[in-house]
């Protein structure tokens, strides 16, 4: 069984039962919107609790309930760059402002990177009588680099201006 | 004159007379840092009076202030997949919550995409006990996808699920 | 069920039941040829009183009228460049007269692009003594491009040359 | 002297006298804005009073005014898939419509092709209440297929469903 | 069903009744071996009354004869460069010829293409006493390109030098 | 010195002096246009007495006559697939005809290839009241694969379908 | 079928019934080793006597027995660059020598290639006190690069320093 | 300046003075050859006080001392897959075992990466009495994943099998 | 049978049991757990001892069992670049750190490369206050270029600085 | 100073000079031809009583001589796949023998490689009545691939079939 098919059993039911990811998250439980959707559609694992609801709403065996939290092979099927336009706006947005976050996040913390791994995604919608916004707020945690000192009595992490 | 070439010369200055985004951003006024630095590399257009100011900063020709603001052909050299660590964490985030993100929208907003055009980026230091955090927040117009109806009387835009 | 497999049924039937695709989009109704025919082809959605139609035409099962009507992944498998001559102009005519439309977009209405969402396609015969051409008609909505001021009471769109 | 040169040159003294398309294809004359700047960007040969006129309005040497009415290598440094925005629309019109349009061109002409080369292009300022649009007119001769038949005496071109 | 399954069914039965090509072009008739072979291999349409004879032929149902007369989507899975020796002769031929072809062209007939559409293909054996020859004539229509005049009184296409 | 930098000096020569590729054929003299013209564009090497010609004709130092005549790296620059119009057609004809072209080379010969290399290329107008042909004639040797005999005896090249 | 799923099935038969390359080519006989495994991967026809042989070795079909003696599309799913270690090498060996190759070849030779049609491939172990090695030997038949001269009565192949 | 044209200058100067990175390296002090040699090379910065050492080495400005200690757009030019040997073997060395890698990672401490941030690396030779070896030993920090959890009192990272 | 189906089979079946790599590897004995995982994802063969025990643990077939002894096609679906994270800061290192590994063991070996055959990989967990590691070892042995002198009885390898 | 500018000035005075290859290897001496041919073109460092040969032959700067013995970033611009025919030949080889010749290996040596770095390369004339032929040797040490035991005291490597 590869996770993909299971993927593509979760959609079939989820649309014969006529369900909402809303649904799905609030019976699930525990986790946001966002995380649930991510890790149903396989590019994060379900804790077990979580994985057994899924289950049970599903009608999913216990195999299936198990490869739910199995760490998986993340994004291997995601095309880049994005054919989709709704994918393909995220992917502009880092071709036009990435250099530019990188010159701030440099600026402000230092030689790093923002953790995508120890990392939240909010997605909300914003109330805007010109039309509605979409709004995506990614925090993520900063990781200076480490620099390779020849003395360890000394953490080297990072370049900072003063 | 190529765009990347006045980049460059920007930089060089830059370097020389010691001046961080901040101060230039501060100096240049009107606009936030973040997009300032996205201009200067070449991404976006300044405005006439920004770029008059960057201008006396950096000691430009005539052509070159006049280049600072004509609309720019965007992104023509940014690599994909980007092989610096701090801009590939944007792209993996693309990645990992992409398909996520693509279903919320929907969910929420109907079919459309968030504008990466009438979009906003905020860029700010999250303090934490544990290790301060990057945050960064996108904000875009949602844009309903037309369909293309015979009569137009009726405005067909997107479907919402209801 | 994969929404490829879907299209390939409706393929099937459409040439077993000899349609023309005329006759299936005046049958579905309320929208135009070009846009009926991308959503069974699997690019657009199709509203559900034009997806029950067509479920009913094509004798498909209520998961797959549903399927019919949810906003899918645009162009999973469109193969670029093209391979085939007759999609390849469309796509040459991007590569001769892009960046000219480009230039020419940008001084007509300064910074932005023309939406590919809030987009009309019209198609038509245009009937030619030297030989009958295509007309494809595209009309987008202007988008300038937002610029990030650090006051908000005015709001700032584009550039516009003078 | 390579065409990437001359457009450079060209750019440069357009920038510099603050010239637009308009006032240059105004003056240059007899074909439409569009055209003009395709070729003065590299794409079309100027026919030669017009690749004079250039010459006298840009001071382009002999040699350059030749060039300027040479037959082009088209498209030679243009990016694909386009990172900039504004071109990225054009294409993404093409992979999301292009399936639809190319079954619609075969239902209405059969087999064939829309000529890219027997082509004009239109463009537009479409003013709408709800937010000016630009409207592009693409019309090409259709082309129907070469079938080769072993008798000459039947031209056989196209296949067109009765 | 997809076109390359049907494909596969006619090499199948090919190989079964050990027919050549050029028995199958004879029987079918009309139409040259080369023609009758692309149309069978799925990058042409077949007209009906030829589909009609291979359906008998090959013992096809009747909607796998009428996919026969639809116009393909022409070379889904050619793969380029082909990594097959007999294929990659005529790429390489491209690849060392091209150039010198376009510069040809240009010189005899001005600015335009030879087109690969209004396009004959002819492929006979050249006896020759040291070692026969394979010889492949493609004779395509000359299509000068269109420039956009303003005034439509003038028909302006290609140019030519005098 | 690099080959593309002598084409680039010969073509800057070619348009001052306003010369065509077929008075620089018949003055170089011994070989085709075509060969000539490919030769000087760096994808064939010149023999020394047409590359002395050549070199009076274009005003080249000794050491630039040489490299004429140096076997060149061919085609190191060709950008695959073609983006220019003219070159794509020759590449789309590979497309649509190379499979037919394949199969009926090995019924015809048997097992093999048409040679890129002892290969003929013909270029010639031909007339035609419906508008005037470009006519292309490929000639190549017909090389049978070589099959590895355990002995030698028995010169095993190619498979023929009897 | 497909050639890919005969290869499938003679790996199969092979692995259950113990089979070493070795055996498999003393009993189809008349041809090497490694053009015997060569062409039961897919990559040669087998002429039709060892055709036979395979069938009844591998216990195939009638239909599968022809194939084996079709001329196949050769390398269609190689990987390249090949991700397998053992097939790197055989790259890794072209990029690091095969610019040398080519000038010592043309020094020797003259203008044209070393054939990979007419072509043989020797495979043997090579005792070494240091470590056995592997020693493959190419042999491929040199062919000139045709000239295309104006007068037939010269044949005019390759340049040969003098 | 580029960061690449300063990277050439320092070899240039290594070569000039018969530098090794070892002699360098100890000059300049405080960190590892890996990681000086690292940064000279452009893909690290060389916190301040190293870099005015650097520049004091290798004559340069106070302008490119300050580049040396800008952190660096990483890895601009690196090719991939790597053509080199050296640099190949690395590259491979992924291919084949890190499948594995990330299998025992996530058995070993849940769902995470393993930093390439927060990450050191070592070399040295191991002398072997069949061969000497290189050991490479990198270690960096084991970074579970963010679960996005609805409430913020549990800290919710990783899934680890218990 | 392919020998990703049957890596797709032990998966299973490794969920159905709830095996870990751990166990899995103390069962089959005698090769590290990496190197035994790494075997049954396909990209090493298990020497036959191991294949037993594995077969008798998965309860796999004869013929399934001798799969797993044959030399592998290795890595033939590894997608590279690695789009799953943690694959891909394996791949992250290589991009920043290899330049500066391949000066370092030249510097220190001469010319020639790390072996990724004659390879050993150690894994292991490291405890740290601040954050336990993950800590990877490579140890190959160095093999030195050999360069191809005209009298063998000097064995020339690689190049030393001395 | 680049390596490739290196060898562009070593091609230039090779052509004024009229030198050949076989000159100069004989010149420099100790090497073989192809070896020689091989560092000057950038792909091996030579060693430095060659280099110093070479210096003296060409008129290098004694900092041109040194890097001529520095251990080079091979085939750092090789195209591939090659679009010159010469070259292509010998990268079609591996794509239609690889697979067997992988095969043979294996089945000869058991699990592991044929060196390229251990590697001989042999250039040869190979008289025939029916054309000459080149004749290329390539002989590797064979490495058998290192399994990871976890007792030491056995030396793991390899499979080899009994």
């Amino acid at each position: 069984m590869q996770r993909v098919e299971l993927t593509e059993k979760i959609l079939d039911i989820k649309r014969e039962k006529d369900l909402t990811w809303k649904q799905i998250a609030e019976e699930i439980g525990g986790y946001t919107q966002v995380f649930i959707t991510c890790a149903l559609l396989g590019n994060m694992p379900l804790p077990s609790a979580q994985a057994k609801k899924a289950g049970a709403m599903f009608g999913l065996s216990e195999s299936e309930v198990k490869m739910l939290s199995e760490v998986p092979m993340r994004a291997p099927d995601t095309q880049m760059p994005p054919q989709d336009p709704t994918l393909y706006r995220f992917y502009e947005a880092i071709l036009v402002f990435g250099p530019a976050l990188k010159e701030t996040l440099h600026e402000e913390f230092g030689d790093g990177i923002m953790s995508a791994i120890d990392f939240d995604l909010g997605f909300e919608r914003q109330p805007d009588a010109k039309g509605d916004r979409a709004r995506i707020t990614m925090s993520g945690k900063f990781l200076p680099y480490k620099y390779h000192s020849v003395s360890d009595d000394v953490q080297q992490l990072g370049i900072k201006p003063t």
